[in-house]
């Protein structure tokens, strides 16, 4: 079964290469692909938050679905792929949180997108509160550690 | 530009149709497809929480962009697509945070999942805290309205 997608916007904004940390001050333009109606963006300022659903189409098709240890560091336990977030990962596709900032016609402004320049992006959906995590969140000790400058 | 995904996982469940609402007591199976390994999933349960990318495969390519009221509702606001989360929308994306319950070989049991019996799963990411929304979130009140029965 194969399942094809088209991109529904593209992001824009000063970070030409991957890298791993300090995403959190680039602010990104979300900008609507042609096929896609200016009407998708109605009333969406009556939320804070957006969750944004890309593709990381600069990763290679290999090596995507072996155990590892996050970003190559021995320190950290060696990981399922379904287990961590690493780019290099079936389907490629990334997905993050951001803080909607504007929005003016076909482009929306976000921060916390960990998204670089020309990133298609596959689907936008606000946050509801309701889906939150529900409880008390657990997570391995490394993750935090990894995430230490993250944004 | 076209991007063609394969499915990494079948939702396995008792529900066999779409409904709206009462999604919390249902407990899904969440089985990899042959092409992935069981490592995969290795110290999963690590993680309390997963984030679950999903596809809509039985919804109609039809009818996705337009703005409307969620539901259908009259009492609710017109919203543009990527302002509400309808499962008509392009690329059929779900998404959802899913509470972990237990991992037996190449299966998760998870609870909270909005999908129904034979789904395709495209991706499985844990729940990292520092990805959380930034800040208070802000919904309009529609949200807290339609979402009272969901789970």
């Amino acid at each position: 079964m194969e399942i094809i997608l088209k991109p529904v916007a593209r992001v824009i904004n000063s970070r030409r290469t991957p890298v791993d940390d300090e995403w959190g001050n680039i602010i990104s333009e979300i900008v609507l692909e042609e096929e896609i109606p200016d009407s998708a963006f109605v009333h969406i300022l009556d939320f804070s938050h957006l969750e944004i659903i890309y593709y990381f189409n600069q990763v290679a098709e290999e090596n995507m679905l072996y155990a590892r240890r996050p970003r190559g560091n021995p320190g950290y336990p060696e990981m399922g792929i379904f287990s961590q977030r690493n780019k290099n990962r079936p389907n490629k596709l990334g997905l993050c949180t951001v803080e909607l900032i504007w929005h003016r016609g076909r482009s929306i402004g976000v921060k916390m997108l960990d998204a670089i320049d020309g990133t298609p992006v596959l689907d936008i959906k606000p946050v509801f509160k309701e889906f939150g995590p529900v409880g008390e969140t657990r997570q391995p000790a490394w993750v935090s550690d990894l995430m230490k400058d993250y944004f």
